[in-house]
């Protein structure tokens, strides 16, 4: 495809990506495809000639937009919002139309020193102190990993110099508690530790970290001859937006010697609310600290930061150094790619500038507090009306709701709340995904995507009402 | 920003890119910045009020263009050809601007089905049996750790599910050659496995492993009472496109019981030549295989598959079922978040599709043998040029050049060679980027950008002649 040939058939997908975004309210937010009929439209062998251009965009009309779940619709509540605010997604067209890697700082100067600058920023807009360094990550489950393998190294004095982990004669330890996500506990057994050495800390009613019960574990570990490494807390849990006490953590960590390291994977993006902070309170005292701003804050995924209190122990961890990415600038400047795993890196921090500055802070802010006044309305709603119940505190912009009819409790109750959610699912009218808490299933309501105004969250609220009524009346 | 305000936006980026990739070739290839000039000329501290969007374009104009090292320009001989080609670049823009994630099948059901067919498409390109089942990786660097991963669970028969690689009592180790990437000692040690459990088996004088080498250091470590875990071999190194040979390779691994990943970043895209398949014969033996569609066949970065023998067995390793990510299609459907370490996916297969369709295999084919025949007539002139050689053969794009002035050899001769590539560089009229082969430095001439014609090629060969004469006119 030539420049010329690009310039037509881009304007006309700028058109169409316009058209989509500007019409996604009109589609049901989950897609209603069964396994198997994308690819039954497919063809199982690719082309040998090249097709017309318009084969491919009637193709995205026809067989991929029905076949996808819409984030972007203001009526999608699931997971968590992922925001691709569009002068976000204009900044990573940039990035994949300059077609640079930044392999070294050589390789392409303004990348490296783009996402210096940006991360940054972030860092500033975060309310975080001066001695962070940031980098950008791809995701937050690779920058949990990247903190584990840290932590190990830390702890062993860089066995990977020597025998590895494999040669430690007494085991480490990772805590977190039964709150923290998935990626942990996956992070853990990636990084060597096993299942054996992963310590689930006991939380409180409110789903946060017993301090005190870390600190148990972590003396009765070292009592038995084992290790203690890393803590990995959690500022905002994915089910229920939970905050483990980083002060209290933190202050253990230090004492122990052990790695902090902070997930805020989610909850971070409302660290540039200064009433926010106290949430996090304590966080000064992490090792390394996750943030994705591909969520809820608007950057087009992916873009996860990356801070740490010391680079140079990183650097030693992931650090290569072929001749062929040696160049005159070395040891002047910053070569991300000893900062992560992969040696490739795309332009993106251009997504992260693009979006800070054709929003301003006061934009971001206001958006993300017209977010967190909506959840006030919905909780204030579910508090208010017969039969339904928070199940958890509402810190942010997530509810875990509860229908609870007249003599249904146990299983009987989880089945309910998965057939009305279902229902709801199946309307087209929203999308939740609902998760365990406490052991029983729960609606959860995840508040925030860049086009749900209080409309919105007001249709949500008649949808959950009557989908949840309909399926209890089939219960009588 | 609105889709309405995205769509003259987005226009005007159109035209900006299309206007950028036409007129690139006027541009000096290698970035003339100095470290910190692109930094100085932004702010330090992030905007309070929204910028307008003119502010924005004019900054990538003043400032980051400049700043630039240029991959896509037609006399970029650096690294390895990284074809952002624009019909991919299209594909990825729809991905951007769909914003869809795929956390599960569920949650963007034609993200995972496009997936698995244009996967399966490339396997069929790359001329490889149907019994590999793909997945796309952010990098090579990445796959292979979760290659080496996978080896170290298979051969402890799951140590992450007791105690981890820290209970093992004999030592796990890995084999690989000193022409491997530099990524491979790097997942090794982040895999856990520690520099003295890495060996590197000897090459022959054209820097391929020599497999009886490998067979006599496995046997030496069975003798010694370690674990041979795994071996790493290359198709295509990344100094002078070496290939291991694989078919000897497997049969070593096969009767040790030892996992062979095949690292075919570079050159796998080469294999969609039916003429080139020989250079990887073997292959079929591999339990993981990765091969970079982001480099010199087209797709825009990243986009890295990675092709395994046994799903199940990655998915054990890597697989994560929390509650919120459940759904009622589990069981039927592939959730490609248990192919590998994030848990969050961009709908990276568009730009992949996209690429395949829009050029169809045949014009793929084509343009890879234009390049093969350049770097062919290249070698030529160096062949038949008085004070030049070449210093390894050439497999397929890369060439390993040196310009030996009469009486200079030693530390002597890399300083010449460095001088002369420098101000290659520094002339803005090509970009090399030198490596060190058999302990000497060498000019290190990679083909293969989309842009570059014979006549780019002939302009390449004047550059390197008159700046090799220049440099050495200096040494008199």
């Amino acid at each position: 495809m030539t420049p010329e040939e690009f310039r037509a058939a881009g304007h006309r997908l700028i058109d169409w990506i316009a058209d989509y975004r500007a019409s996604v309210d009109a589609r049901p937010v989950m897609a209603r495809t069964e396994p198997g009929d994308v690819k039954r439209q497919l063809p199982a062998h690719p082309p040998v000639d090249p097709e017309p251009f318009d084969a491919i965009v009637g193709d995205l009309d026809r067989i991929i937009v029905p076949g996808l779940s819409h984030w972007q619709h203001p009526q999608f509540f699931g997971y968590f919002p992922c925001n691709g605010s569009l002068a976000s997604v204009l900044g990573d067209y940039v990035s994949t139309g300059l077609g640079v890697l930044g392999l070294s700082w050589q390789a392409s100067p303004a990348l490296t020193e783009v996402e210096d600058v940006a991360t940054d920023w972030m860092r500033q807009m975060l309310g975080l102190a001066d001695g962070w360094s940031g980098v950008i990550q791809d995701t937050a489950s690779t920058s949990t990993l990247v903190a584990l393998i840290c932590a190990r190294e830390r702890t062993t004095a860089f066995s990977a110099t020597r025998g590895g982990l494999q040669a430690e004669s007494s085991p480490l330890v990772v805590y977190t508690s039964a709150q923290s996500h998935s990626s942990v506990d996956k992070a853990a057994l990636l990084a060597g530790f096993g299942r054996a050495n992963i310590r689930v800390v006991p939380h409180d009613a409110s789903h946060a970290m017993r301090p005190e019960m870390l600190a148990s574990a972590i003396e009765a570990d070292r009592r038995a001859g084992a290790c203690p490494c890393a803590i990995v807390a959690t500022a905002g849990s994915t089910a229920s937006t939970a905050f483990d006490p980083l002060e209290a953590i933190g202050g253990i960590a230090s004492e122990h010697g052990v790695w902090l390291h902070v997930d805020a994977a989610m909850a971070g993006s409302a660290m540039i609310l200064p009433e926010c902070r106290h949430l996090w309170h304590g966080v000064e005292r992490a090792d390394s600290l996750v943030v994705n701003p591909h969520k809820w804050l608007g950057v087009a995924f992916a873009c996860t930061l990356y801070y740490m209190r010391d680079p140079e122990h990183l650097i030693r961890v992931m650090s290569t150094n072929p001749s062929f990415l040696q160049s005159a600038a070395d040891g002047r400047v910053k070569n991300f790619r000893d900062w992560g795993v992969p040696l490739g890196r795309r332009f993106r921090a251009l997504k992260l500038w693009f979006l800070i500055r054709e929003q301003g802070i006061a934009k971001l802010q206001a958006r993300l507090r017209r977010d967190l006044a909506n959840a006030r309305w919905l909780a204030d709603q579910v508090r208010a009306a017969a039969g339904w119940r928070l199940v958890a505190p509402v810190a942010l912009q997530t509810l875990c709701v509860l229908h609870e009819p007249a003599g249904v409790d146990g299983e009987a109750l989880d089945r309910h709340t998965q057939a009305w959610v279902a229902r709801v699912n199946r309307s087209g009218a929203a999308y939740l995904t609902p998760a365990i808490l406490d052991g029983r299933w729960m609606a959860r309501v995840s508040i925030g995507v860049e086009s749900t105004e209080r409309r919105h969250v007001e249709a949500l609220w008649q949808t959950l009402r009557a989908e949840a009524e309909a399926a209890a009346s089939t219960l009588a």
